[in-house]
């Protein structure tokens, strides 16, 4: 039988909606639950919101909760929604809390409310990698499954690359 | 450095496309490109269209041509967007035919250029098997990676199942 | 207040969908309500779904059909959705059975569940021609309202002109 | 033959984009010949991109620069795009600075970058209230055709009302 996979969202680009009444632009509730209505996934899965924050705005203590999250949920295969500014900061916190799961971080550089994104493209890859890859830590962004601890975002080219 | 991905069209549902001038519905230029840059996909990859069918028009000697094409390539990882319904087929004559490369097939219930639509997770599931999983045949449909010779689809539930 | 506008959806290619478990194209119910909904509508109105037919297979029952509705509706102010290559002899018929109202007939060329469609934009000039225009029949297609009467279909063209 | 519409943009909620690289978001190139595209609009317009501007920031220079625009211009029916805070107080320069014309100012609640969006219903309204209206300032927004100088905004119920 299929494994299960759990989702955490924790906000990001991925989640931004645009509020017209307060001509701003905020992290609303997640909309991962729609995009993986829309995929048609059959497969097992249960999504839970952590937080809802730029990643630029996460704190140690943040992180660590993401850890803790992970390394209790009875899951062993793990999709974290997350910013991209820290992803990287995030993952390195994963692989030294979390032992023996697979986890992979993903996001998105234009939101999932947009017409054109890449949320549901980053979001297919978490899926497969969770489903495919050994126990770690990984990031899937660009296109590409990278070692979440040997790969960093190039802000000034749009995309993550391997180090 | 990453390894480049082939990805080869042979039509199905994800690239149908609607003429009103027609009045019908037809397989049209492949919408994999524009899905693949929407996605922001960094890594290499070329995209060649082999064909442009229905899968349940393919013959054998289609799928053989598929099986060629693979086979002769430079590139050991590869996707092949294809019909939904007579995936499984394509999928042993790949296993039989390919030796030692990382094949993986998908497709979508509901056209790429449809507002809703599975084509864009479907492809980013399939970028992650070819660059995850080890060599073999594999189908990404219905949020799950399955093994391309254990599977089947369930027309009536309108999904891809184990078996 | 403002007067509530009635629409009749007849269906057309603005509504076509496609079952992949038919592997075909068809009409089925209505996206128009979502239309409305996603254009944030806030003027009274109601959508009543009379048939759901490619126009090139509608009747001379089926126009008396639509203009009896029209005609015996408490709105005087109607929007029709309707298939494009026979929405020039539909205006005739409702042109002739239904006088005293402002009827607009619109539809779209490419169907409104795809991710580029003209349909909100046509729905939106159907709109504010039933507001704005005095009684009689009209056509809002191609950016353009026209007369319904002096209006034709160029088909190769892929837009309507006025004749 | 049809006569042509002038498209003014000054920017507002309909152009608002985000930017992943400054975790921002901002009034961007306009988008409005693209939904003008994807409308199939046949009729003979121009756009012409005035400003960038929040319609929260716009002064009464600008708003003089716009009806100077609109005034100037060899088109007798102009179509403005504007943020919606301020949409009224333009709407009264405009009617005093600029007879004898049919102007139209309309914007939207959710970006048109947006999967969805009032956007393109608004952008049909107001092409068809520019062909169809006499001479004067109009307002299209919620599905409704406005007297420019008989509406307001109601932001908490986020909608334009008559007054």
């Amino acid at each position: 039988m299929s494994k299960p996979i759990l989702v955490l969202t924790t906000g990001g680009t991925i989640d931004k909606n645009y509020f017209d009444a307060l001509s701003e632009y905020q992290i609303t509730d997640s909309g991962i639950p729609a995009l993986l209505g829309e995929a048609r996934v059959a497969l097992p899965f249960r999504v839970v919101e952590l937080m809802r924050k730029d990643s630029l705005e996460l704190t140690e203590a943040d992180r660590l909760l993401v850890a803790a999250a992970a390394r209790e949920a009875p899951e062993s295969r793990i999709v974290i929604t997350h910013g991209t500014d820290t992803m990287t900061e995030t993952a390195r916190v994963l692989a030294a809390e979390v032992p023996g799961k697979t986890i992979v971080l993903t996001g998105a550089l234009s939101p999932a409310r947009f017409a054109e994104t890449d949320a549901p493209f980053n979001l297919g890859m978490a899926f497969a990698t969770a489903q495919v890859a050994p126990p770690g830590v990984w990031i899937a962004m660009s296109g590409e499954v990278f070692d979440g601890l040997k790969v960093k975002k190039d802000r000034a080219a749009g995309k993550f690359v391997a180090i």
